[in-house]
C-alpha cells in the first residue's frame, strides 16, 4: 500500500496545468474521472462494485485522497484493482499538479480508466480542475435533496451525477423528482444515475456510460 | 428573513479574533454553540427539535451559515425561533469575524443560546475558532463510523459529538463501539451523545447538556 505526501503545487497556473494533464492523458488513452462528494456518500462502495462488475474488461486503478487514513485505498484493493492512497496534508481539495504526482507514483500506464476518489466536501473540489476528463459528483439519499439549494456550484460543474443508496429511500424523505429537477436548473446537461450499490439496482446504467465514455476517449 | 453575504474577514489575526469575541459573549451571558458537520448530517433537523423542546424555557437564535439559499433558516424560523441566513460568499467555513458580523446582525441580546450552524464541511470550519463557548460535531449514521480516521482534526478539536439519524442503524452497518472508541483515540474528553430527531430517542441527554452548559456559562 503506497501513501503519498502531498500538499499546494507549487503552480498558481491550475487550469493550465489540468489543461496539459488531460491532454497527455488523451495521448496515452488513460480516461481519468474525478469523483467528488460528501463525505460518507458511499463513494468507495461505489467503486467497489464498479470494479467488481468491470474489472475483467477494463483495467482500473484508484487514487484515494484523504486528509489522513488509508481504509479507503485497503478496501479498493482488496477488490483486486491497483489502489493507492494520496494524503493532502490537510488540503481539503486535490489540484492539477496533485494529480499529476499521483498518477505519477501510480503508474498510471497500468490501468485505462483511473478514478481520482478526491476529499469528501462538497465546496473546494468543485473549484479546482484537476485534470479529469469527466468530473463525477455523488450524492446519497440520506443527505437530502436539498443539496443543490446549498452546494450549486459543484452541481453545475459535474458532467454527471450519480444519486447513491436508492434503496434507503424508504427510511429517508428524498423527492427523486424535486432533487433532479433542481439539479437540471443549475446545470441542464448533467447525466443523472440512481445506484443502489448494494443492491446493484442501477449499476449497468452508470457502467454502460463508464464504457461508452471508454472507448469515446480512445477514439476521438 | 435576513440574508447577510460575508466574505473573508479584514484580520488575520482570527485567534485574538475569536478570543475577544468569546470573552464579550460571556459577559452578556450568551452561550455560543459552533455546530459543525458533514452535509446532510441532519443538523437543521436535530436544531428545530431541539427548539421545539426548549423554546419554553430558553431564548434560542440561530445563525445559519451556507454557500448559497435560505432553506435551514427558513426551517428554522418555521419553529418560532430567531433565525438569520449567513451567504459565506463561497467560502468553506466561518471564522470570528464573519461571527461577530452575524450576532451583530441578529442582534444577539434576543437570544440566551445561539447556535452558529456552520457550512457543511468536515475539514475547513475545524482550522477556524468562531469564538463558540462549545464546538459541537455531528456524525450521520449513514456517513458510516470509519470517519474519525479520516477526519481527524475536526474530531480532536470537538467538545461534543453527537451521533444522529441513530433509527437508520438498522439500514447501515455502523459500529457504534468501533466508532467511539476511534473517536475517544483522538479525543479522549469528548462527550458523545447518539440521538435520533426523529424518534425523540436520545434527545433529553442531548438537550439535559446544554441547560447545563448555559447555567454554567451564566454562573462562572
Amino acid at each position: 500500500m503506497k501513501v503519498i505526501e502531498l500538499n499546494r503545487s507549487v503552480t498558481d497556473s491550475n487550469d493550465r496545468d489540468a489543461e496539459a494533464l488531460r491532454r497527455e492523458l488523451k495521448e496515452k488513452g488513460v480516461l481519468l474521472i474525478n469523483l467528488m462528494s460528501s463525505p460518507g456518500s458511499g463513494k468507495t462502495t461505489l467503486l467497489s462494485r464498479t470494479i467488481q462488475d468491470l474489472s475483467t474488461e477494463i483495467r482500473i486503478a484508484v487514487m484515494e485522497a484523504d486528509i489522513e487514513s488509508a481504509v479507503d485505498a485497503e478496501r479498493i484493493e482488496a477488490m483486486g484493482a491497483a489502489a493507492i492512497q494520496i494524503h493532502t496534508g490537510g488540503m481539503c481539495h486535490m489540484d492539477a499538479g496533485m494529480t499529476r504526482k499521483g498518477l505519477e507514483e501510480m503508474g498510471e500506464e497500468r490501468a485505462e480508466l483511473v478514478f481520482l476518489e478526491n476529499v469528501g466536501n462538497l465546496i473546494c473540489p468543485a473549484e479546482y480542475d484537476t485534470g479529469a476528463a469527466k468530473d463525477v459528483m455523488i450524492l446519497s439519499v440520506p443527505e437530502g435533496d436539498d443539496k443543490p439549494l446549498k452546494y450549486p456550484l459543484m452541481f453545475a460543474k459535474s458532467d454527471v451525477l450519480v444519486i447513491t443508496k436508492t434503496d434507503t429511500a424508504p427510511y429517508f424523505n428524498f423527492d427523486f423528482e424535486a432533487c433532479k429537477k433542481r439539479v437540471q436548473r443549475l446545470n441542464p446537461r448533467i447525466r443523472i444515475f440512481e445506484v443502489s450499490a448494494r443492491t446493484g439496482e442501477g449499476m449497468q446504467a452508470w457502467e454502460e456510460w463508464l464504457k461508452e465514455e471508454l472507448a469515446a476517449w480512445k477514439n476521438r
